[in-house]
Parts: structure tokens; sequence; C-alpha cells
């Protein structure tokens, strides 16, 4: 049978059936969360009766309304209803959860109908925000936002972060869907079926509430027509339901969580038996453009003179802004951080293209994940201290295989008087974890306006990070010179050199006058910008090493996880490692002067000297 | 002159005259956030003026109120108080934001009237909750926790945790006042000077709210005397001030944020001048026990016989719940997963001391932080995974100089069937680069159980982290085996190995199996249990690479930012380095079994045999 659209009782059959395979799902398994399913099957029924306008064959659709499934652990229901929509077959249907299946325990865009990882609860209204702008703000596109969440998860402060962006920004395309079960993992929530409990928490944020029992599926039709009818602000569909819904054993019950039904075939026939295949025919998506790509002509990028004192924060704003003039995809965001960041240099050139997103850093991230998943390509900046309050949005974005740029100013100590809640000296072994990242931390304003450009090129994947500075430093290269992502460059050598210094951003300037320093001493230095800390530069690391026999790496960040580790790695590889030694901030700050700072730190360029001197020293010590 | 309590002249007289210190300090130090620090000092004022019990003497008394200063940045005011209050002088005011002062940019424990660093914007309000928390279930002490935050961080999502939280358990004894003072760092905030904005969103979850004008002191007198005077809810005191108020050519000004004042002597004439020092005396806070401590006597930890399979979750909830029997200090926290953490088995032994923070982890993390400061041993726990939601919370603990247990679950990706969005495999990287951090990843029973104890040891600080797994293991170690921090294990070791195999965790056991096969073809390999991630047994990892000149790391872990780099990081002391090499999870995983899913990240004992061999085999072919 097909199911068609608004009947309230062939919803409500398409809800059994979306149950009934949900449990064989499990089942087949072992495990999974077959109850957190079934409490939402006649709320994804109906939205599939006649709500989504989707193309399973074309899931790139620019028109097609967006569903993301923020309660991630309910994947069998999402993955039975890909089965009912013709997506997926029954065969594939029962791997879930199986090595090499699509059909992953949380869902992640393996599967093609699936345009974000969830299984973090409390992202998806965050990345809907972010899909939802797009479709008003970029594409201008008539495409519904709908978001299905657990009751649970907006214990989660990033749900109420997104709240208050979709309500400021009337985002009338967004419809958040809440399963109010009543049971999280380990019992009853905070409200249980209280419903007016979080209605009165969304209304407050400028939203329109709507209450339903969540398995009355006439009455759910008719919220999520009133969603739909709704033109000047989002709705959140309240829906009242039982988790475990439709098998007596399970309903309702606490420590049924995460479990396969302990009988699936009592369970299927209490459930009315699995009957005839149930297929779903979907709405079809207006027709719509594909969001604009960047023109072939290269950007007008900011030259900077060499010598001229520039700092790669005004670098990144004034490249980003030229970028934008060749690139329609390309937009911003900040965390009410632009002037800082620069970020309001592209704010000035491209409104339209510009996200305010406030103090917010969650919403920030997740936005541009939105965003990108609706095809855009974002930049999203804050400081780089407080991208950390974003890291699980990040290490999800990897997960969902986005391809997004971040920006992180303010870089380490040098940064000086603000003290130590303002530098950033854990972001990058923070961005370095994050699977299938590329991490960039330029010394100079050229390189790191032509690293900006990089960033955006159409073959790049993952996450990728800038860090720059606050402060301004003297350009050391020309404006014509290329920095590829996964290059260095040696700015300094001579044969028979003691020593080489890896660098990075303020450290270069700082390992440059120490190369002064030593070579007035009788030492050889030559000093490696490692600008791509990831992918480090192993050939040349490696060359240096070779060459002269000795590394000490040095970097404005602690010394776990950032370019220290990233050197450390090249050598990870079972042939003969270099005399090794590794300058970072050890310390916890205070307020300082910049110059104090780098001193206090140990990261100067006298201290650079010292520890050079000292590896050189030593190893001759013991070798004579 | 000395202000007396409740007289809104004298609180004007001493709000102006803070006005003035405030403008003094900024000028002195050539930056700081005056502008940010004016618009609330009459707050201030109101609250120094009779509601604060405190004793600058004795900045630990027990029973004194907690002031936690949100908007770090308006840390000249706090200064300027600090020095009305007697605590400090005028020549100390002047020192603000230069080096060696503790006088930061913005505040840190590091002067002793600061509870908690801020200065990472919206974080007041979840570590108030943790105060409150402290005072109203575990100390029984009627001190009040007042937070004061700007408008700005209000998009905070952490702000709403924490609102929530505390509504929830009706915390009278919380009052967070808000300087709405319409202006952020770049410009107008989204609601401006729209009170009521604010105090629907509060409401709603359950607060009381006063509105009133920030620089009437008698309307703001009454409203703190009102939030006194609430005992079912929290109370925010929202009121609307004017940014650099006092001085008219900043005074509700865009483009002022952040900096001195232009003419810092037209200013202070401008306010008054400075006339004479003004002195308040604080109410004294009232007679209060210290909290409890730990007994001299060991906890009756959980002892696990060799060969049993045991998890180390489970090992955790038996010790901790053991560990609370002795030590009445020592409380626990989860994200509503206690039944996967294996935290319900200390809420079931010890309901009183148990805090259910439900799916929130900044306030799960920040609670932690809270209670803390207020002489309390918090462990709190969630998936290893989900920590890094809590990332800038962690951060700033560091920066609070807290000391504080965080436990996380489900690490690697051993946990099997789920998926990555719950495997916690970039948290050594984010704890490791923790200042002053302790890490640590036990692979057998007892040795967590001691390590758990160990963690709440009376000489510890900073930030100390667990990382525990979800499935069993067979137990290695004997239950009198003592667990160092700091420590190692050799578990296998014979003259003449050819190879260290260094693991923690899941790949100890990896290891061992892989140090059999090894043995089989010929290759002695040492296994080293580095259970101690941060700090690690330098002195044993240079023992044993002494000893077999090669060294393979092998962590279900990113290969970023691990072990694999904590033992790199031995060998940047430019001494001689051996042959190095390193097995991480360099793959996505997807959905397997815990076997499968080891062998596909290639961190099994196939994989690490096959490792150590071609490590072996290329360095002897080398040297051949």
């Amino acid at each position: 049978m097909t199911v068609a659209a608004v009947d309230p009782r062939r919803t409500a059959e398409l809800g059994r059936r979306l149950r009934v395979d949900v449990v064989r799902a499990a089942a087949a398994a072992g495990s999974g969360h077959p109850t957190s399913s079934m409490s939402a099957a006649d709320l994804m029924a109906v939205l599939l009766g006649g709500h989504l306008r989707y193309d399973v064959d074309r899931p790139d659709h620019p028109g097609a309304d967006r569903l993301v499934l923020s309660k991630g652990h309910a994947s069998p229901l999402l993955y039975a209803a890909l089965k009912a929509a013709g997506a997926i077959d029954d065969e594939e249907l029962l791997t879930f959860r199986k090595e090499g299946s699509r059909l992953e325990g949380h869902p992640t865009p393996m599967l093609p109908w699936v345009d974000v990882a969830t299984g973090s609860l409390g992202q998806g209204p965050a990345i809907g925000v972010g899909m939802a702008l797009a479709g008003k703000r970029l594409a201008h596109l008539p495409y519904r936002v709908w978001v299905l969440c657990g009751d649970s998860e907006l214990a989660e402060g990033a749900v109420w972060e997104a709240f208050e962006h979709a309500g400021y920004e009337h985002l009338a395309n967004l419809t958040v869907i809440v399963d109010v079960n009543r049971l999280g993992q380990r019992g009853p929530t905070r409200h249980g079926w209280d419903l007016d409990a979080y209605a009165r928490r969304a209304r407050a944020f400028g939203w329109h509430t709507v209450e339903v029992d969540g398995h009355d599926t006439a009455a759910v039709e008719a919220a999520y027509t009133a969603a739909e009818e709704v033109t000047d602000r989002p709705t959140a569909v309240l829906a009242r339901t039982v988790k475990g819904s439709g098998v007596a054993a399970v309903a309702n019950r606490e420590g049924m969580h995460g479990k396969p039904l302990p009988d699936p075939d009592a369970a299927i026939a209490e459930l009315g038996g699995t009957g005839d295949e149930v297929r779903v025919e979907l709405p079809a998506p207006p027709p719509a453009a594909d969001p604009p790509r960047g023109s072939a002509s290269h950007p007008a990028l900011p030259l900077y003179d060499a010598g001229d004192e520039v700092s790669t924060r005004d670098a990144y704003g004034q490249a980003l802004a030229a970028l934008g003039a060749v690139r329609p995809d390309v937009v911003a965001l900040d965390g009410e951080v632009g002037d800082s960041t620069r970020t309001e240099l592209f704010a000035k050139e491209h409104p339209e293209r510009y996200f305010e997103c406030y103090i917010a850093e969650q919403q920030l991230v997740a936005a541009a994940v939105g965003m990108q998943a609706c095809g855009w390509t974002p930049f999203a900046a804050t400081f780089a201290a407080f991208l950390t309050r974003a890291h699980d949005f990040v290490r999800m974005a990897a997960v969902s295989r986005a391809s997004l740029n971040l920006v992180g100013s303010h870089a380490g100590v040098a940064i000086g008087e603000d003290g130590p809640s303002q530098m950033g000296l854990e972001d990058l072994a923070m961005f370095r974890a994050v699977h299938g990242s590329t991490v960039l931390h330029p010394c100079d304003a050229n390189q790191a306006a032509r690293l900006v450009a990089a960033m955006a090129a159409d073959d790049l994947t993952g996450v990728r990070y800038l860090r720059t500075m606050r402060g301004a430093r003297p350009v050391l290269y020309g404006p014509d010179e290329d920095f590829p992502i996964g290059g260095s460059r040696l700015l300094r050598a001579a044969a028979g050199d003691d020593v080489t210094i890896a660098a990075a951003g303020a450290t270069v300037h700082e390992a440059l006058a120490a190369a002064d320093l030593l070579a007035a001493a009788g030492v050889g230095a030559r000093v490696l910008d490692l600008y791509s800390v990831k992918p480090v530069d192993a050939a040349a690391v490696r060359a240096a090493a070779e060459q002269t026999g000795r590394v000490l790496t040095v970097e404005d960040h602690r010394p776990e996880g950032g370019l220290g580790d990233a050197v450390a790695e090249v050598f990870a590889d079972g042939r003969p490692v270099p005399r090794l030694a590794r300058l970072a901030v050890r310390t916890m700050p205070g307020s300082a002067t910049e110059t104090q700072q780098l001193a206090a730190a140990g990261i100067d360029a006298a201290a650079i000297t010292a520890a050079a001197r000292d590896l050189v020293a030593a190893d001759r010590a013991r070798t004579a």
C-alpha cells in the first residue's frame, strides 16, 4: 500500500509499521534504541505523510526540506522511515549497527539522506538554525527545516542558543518537534510530561508553540500545518508521547533505554504484525537553483610590503572580504567580536552574507555546519580561546564530514595584558586531534592572506582552522609567494647549520631574532616556518633534521598537542630521530606586555637562543 | 568616610567613587574596560553597602557570601571595590594589568578574594549554581551567591543551563544581577534595554525577576532586598544601566568598549573628583563551620581477583562509593548517564552528596568548579566524548586554579556499535593540554580503584581526569598493588628485548596479546602500562627505550595529543632518541563490534604485532 498525504488513519498505520521495523532492526542488531524511536514514530509518520518535501533520488536537491534527527539515538526510526520512503530496502535495514553498514548506531552522512551526524544531544536545533538561515537569507528558497528532538536534550544550553538565535531572526522556516516521552537514559526527565514547562521557555525566546498528543496523528497533522502557516517566527511542536509506545512490555517503563525489546516477535505481533510493506510517497520539493559557486577568477588578495607591520588578523579580514567578492558561496559568521577578529571587514563589504551570532560559540559553529550542509562555504571566527566552547560541535562536524573554516584570533600569550582567559593556548591541540582537520598558523600577513584563499579551495575537505594573532608583525614574505597547505618555508639556512628552529606564528619572528644571536655566538641555526601545523611538512622537517641533527620547536601554545607534537610525530616512523628539544608555554600567564609575556613564557628570542645553545652544546659534549 | 549600609545617598557616593577608581586604574594601565565597569558601579556599590556579608581578612570564611564577577572584563570595578573594602590599597590598584600584579586584566584567584577566574563570558551563573548547591544541599549554610553578569553574555547557552538548573533546584540563595548596558563589544546587543525580554526568559525557567534602574541606588537596594526575601526560587535583578555612566564623552556610546577613557583627568573631574577615600564596612558573615575533611582512614576500596572480567567504569563507581564512605567532602555529579558511567553506585550510597545535572555538560563541570571553590571534592562524570562540550569550562578551571576530578567513560573505538559520536577519541588531547592537569587511563579494575582514591589526595592540585572504558577486561593486577600518579607498570620484560610497546587502557590488553605473538616469532617485546598519561613516567619510558632501542606506542585515541605525543615529549630533552612508531585511530569509525573496531582502527594485537615486527626489522636492516 502507499500512504497518501494528510490522512490520519493512514499515517497512524505508517507509524505502526515504522515501529515494527524499529523493533526488527534493533532485534537484528542486538542493540540500539528502539523505545526512543517508538515514541516518535507517529511524529515521523505524519512528517512523511505529506509535510516533508523531499526526493530520495536526489538528496542534494537545493529546494528540499531538511530533516535533522537531533535525537540521533533514535536512528532505527530514521532508517525505518528511509525504508518506507524507498531509499533503502529491508535487507539493508537489517544491517543496522553491523560492521560496514551505512546504518550506524547514530546517523552519519555515510547515508546520502543524512546531512549532518547526530548523537551528541542538543545539536540539532543549532544546526537547523544554520540551515534555516541559509534558506531565508542566502538561497531565498522556501524549504523548511524540521528538527526532531528528544525532551532530555533540551537541558543543553546549545538548544537555547538556537532558540534565541532563531527567535531573533524570525526563522519561520524552522520547526522543532520535541518528542516528550518523559524518560531519559537513566530515569525521568526534569519536567516529565509538563509540556507547558517547555512551551513557556520556547515562547519566552520568541517561538510559536503547539502542544499536542504525539500519538494522535490528526492532532500532529494539525500541529505541523500550523507550523507551516506561521510566517513570523519558528515553531516548537511539543508532543506528549510514550517511550516504547505500542508494546506494553516496554511502554513508559524505566530501565528500557538503549536496549532491544525483550521479545521482539511478541512485540511485532502486539503491534499488529509485519503485514504488507508500507511505502510512502513524499511530496516533491519545488524547483530550485543550486547555491552559487565560486568564479574561476582569483580574488584580489591584499598585498603587503615586506617590513610593514601588519597583524595576521587584519590580513584575515581583508583577504576574506576580497575572497567574498569573487566567491558568492563564501559566507562569514562571528561571535560578537568581529571588530577584534576583523570579520567586520567582510561584514562591511558583504553584509548580506554576514551573520552575527553574538556571544554563543556553539551556535556560531553549528550555524556554519548547517550552512555548509546546504552548499555554502562558511568562515566562522572568534577568539581562539573561545572556540573551545564549541569543541563538541567541531568534533561532531568531523563525524558529519563537514567542510568548513574556523578562525581563532588572539593566539597565545602574545596577546599581552588581557591575561590567560583570553589567550588561545590549547587550540592547536583541540584542532589537531579533529579527524581530517587542517591547522594553519601564519606568521605574516601575505602568508595569512594566501592561506585564507587556500582554505576555500573546492578540493579541500574537513574542518580547516586558521590561527591568527592580535599583534602586528613585520611582513616577511613577498605578496606573490605561494603557501600550499602542507608546506613550509625555510627562512634561514646555511650549509653546516647546527640546529633547526621550527616555529609558527609569533615564534617565527622570535626564532629569526634568535638565529641572529646564535650566529653571533658561532652557532648556525636554520629557521623553519611550519605555517601548516597539520598536515605538517614532514619532508622538510625530516630534511632539516638530517642536515642539522638537532631540532628545537618553539610555540606560543601549551607543550601538549601543538607544534612540538606535530614535529615529534614526523619522527614516529621508525627511522633515526634527531636530538629534539621543545619550548612552549609551561606557566600560567598573568597580565603583562607582549614582550614581557613572551619572555616570561620562555618562548622569546633570548629563550630560544639559550635552548638552542644548550641543545647543541649538550649534544656536542656527548659526542665529543 | 565610611559608608553605612542601606543609605541610597551613601551608596550613590560609593558608586561615584568606584567609577573614579575605575577610570584611574584603566588610565594607569593604558588598557582595560572602564566603561563596562562604570555601568555596574552603582550595582556594586549597593551590594557592598549592606548586602554582601564578607570578611576581607578571611576570604575563605565558610559562611561568607560569594561574589562572582561573570563579566570578568569589568575587573577594574572589582578591584575598586576591593580597595573600598580595605582589601587592597591605592598603590596596588594602580598596578592593574602590569606584569607581576595580582590585578590581572580579568580576575583570577591570584587575588585571595576571587574564588574563580572569569573572562570567558557566560560562566558565572553556572559556577554560581555550584556554589549555591553547596550552600543549600551540602553545607546547609545561609550564605548567598551573587553573580554580576553583563547582558551580552546571556546569549551563551551555559547561562540557560544554569537558569534551568537553579530554577529546578529552587536555589533561592542565588542572585544573578544583570548589568543591562545595551552595548556589547562591537555594538548593540540583541535586546538593547528591553529588560522584559530577559525577564520573560528568566521567569520561564522558574526565576523571580526584578527590573530596575541600575543607577537608582534606592531602587537597587530594594531589588536586592527583594531577592533576599524570596525563599522559593533564585532571583534575577535586571538593571537598566548606561555603559560608561557618569562621563558624557563615553556614556552610552558605541566604540568605547575595552579602552581607557580619552581624557581621564576630565572624566574624574566630571565624576566629582577624587575627594576623600571612601571606605566601606561589609557586614560580617555569620559563624559557620568549615566543610568536612576526609578522615585519615583508608577507603575500603573494592578488590578484584586476577582474571575476572571487570570494566574500569564499574571499578570507578564502586571505588567512588567506597571513597565517599570515609571522605565526607567527596561529592559526585553526573550528566544524566550515571547508569553508564557508574556514578549511580555513589548516588545510591550517598544520595545527599549526589547531584544530577541532566544533559548539560557545561553546567556539570561548572557546578564542580563552584563546589570545589567552597571546599568540597567533586567528581563529575559523563562520556569522555561529551566532556568536549565543557572544554572552555575545563580550560577556565585551570585559570581558576581549581582542584577537581573529571571522569570520562566510553573511551575510544572499543565502545563498539554506538559509533563515533559516542567515542572519546579526542579527550586525552583536550585534557593533556590543560595547564597543571593530571590524566589517568587505567587498564584494570584494581588500578582504576586505586587511582580514584589517589585523585582525591589532599596534596593534589589542578584538574584530574580519569578515562574509563565501557567493556570488561581481565583483571591484571593484584588488589594490593600501588599505582602512584606519575608512575607506570612494566607488565612484561626480559633482557635483550627488541622493542617496548607502550600502551594504556584497552591497548594494554592488546599489547600483552601482541607480545605473545611476537615472542612466538622470535621478537622480544616488553609491555609498558602508562596508566599515568600526564605526568608520564619519563624515567621508565627512557629506561625502556634505552634497553630496547625501539618504542611503539599504541592508543585508542586520535594520533594527535594523546599517548604517542606524551611519550614523544619524553624524548624532547636533547638526549638520544630511540626508534619510534605510533599506532592510533586514524580512521573515522562506523558501527561494529568491539573486536572489529580495534582491528579496523589498527590498534589490536595483530596490528601491534605487525607494527612491532616492522619497527624491529627496518631498524635491524638499517643497522645491519
